[in-house]
């Protein structure tokens, strides 16, 4: 969709920092973290709202959601937890209206940092910080039997 | 997991007003709700957080997520919108330790409403609620081509 910024990113029209991608997502750092290794998680393929997407999609999204979480806690983030979250439409804060999973690593004792981040939402050295997610994914890879 | 409100609440041990279920999970209004058909997702299976989680289960937490976000819109709530929510580990305020979706209806206009609802958390007719819900799903069901 000409206009959408999400689309941009995905045609490699607008810049963004990837954390993974596949057939049919791309995983890209927040613009605006609320903390550090702050992590969408976009279809390719442009939809609106959840209303607009095929459940099959909706659930490769989790699925990377889930990873991501997981690979979180292995990477050097050092986080112990995560929240997900998923703004479906307007009234829900939907800012950008291209149906996007936040996955936000957290770590024990961080909420006053999360409170901080939530109102700054300042870039961490987002080179690094994706290399770090990366090889979180790639030690829980190696976990599996 | 004996004492785990929300393995009591499977087992029937515990009340709750139930949504859904399906073999792998059940949906039931939350307690404590923050807007009136604020449904949790939970796999039947204990599993305490994302970490402990199969990906299988956690793909079809989030396509029932999906799915009520859909309903939801075809309710009589008149939801235009929902916010899914999985807090992961104690550092992301998850504070039932099994695994659990919130999935929270929105409607244009309602952040006010939505403010208190996240202070006040007072049910709202839960019966009448999950059938509206559960008319929903229905509803969805019936579009399937
Ligand atoms: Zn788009
Ligand atoms: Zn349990």
């Amino acid at each position: 969709m000409t206009g959408c910024i999400f689309c941009r990113i995905v045609s490699g029209d607008a810049p963004a920092t990837a954390v993974h991608e596949t057939d049919a997502l791309y995983a890209f750092l927040d613009i605006r973290p609320i903390a550090r290794g702050h992590t969408l998680v976009i279809p390719k393929r442009h939809a609106t709202d959840l209303d607009e997407l095929d459940h099959e999609t909706g659930a490769v999204i989790f699925t990377l959601g889930h990873r991501l979480a997981k690979a979180l806690r292995r990477s050097e983030l050092g986080a112990d937890g995560a929240n997900l979250l998923l703004n479906d439409g307007r009234s829900a804060f939907q800012t950008v209206p291209h149906v996007h999973l936040h996955v936000v690593p957290r770590r024990s004792g961080d909420t006053l940092a999360f409170a901080k981040g939530f109102l700054l939402r300042r870039p961490h050295e987002p080179e690094s910080t994706a290399a770090t997610i990366r090889a979180g994914l790639a030690r829980l890879e190696g976990e599996r039997p």
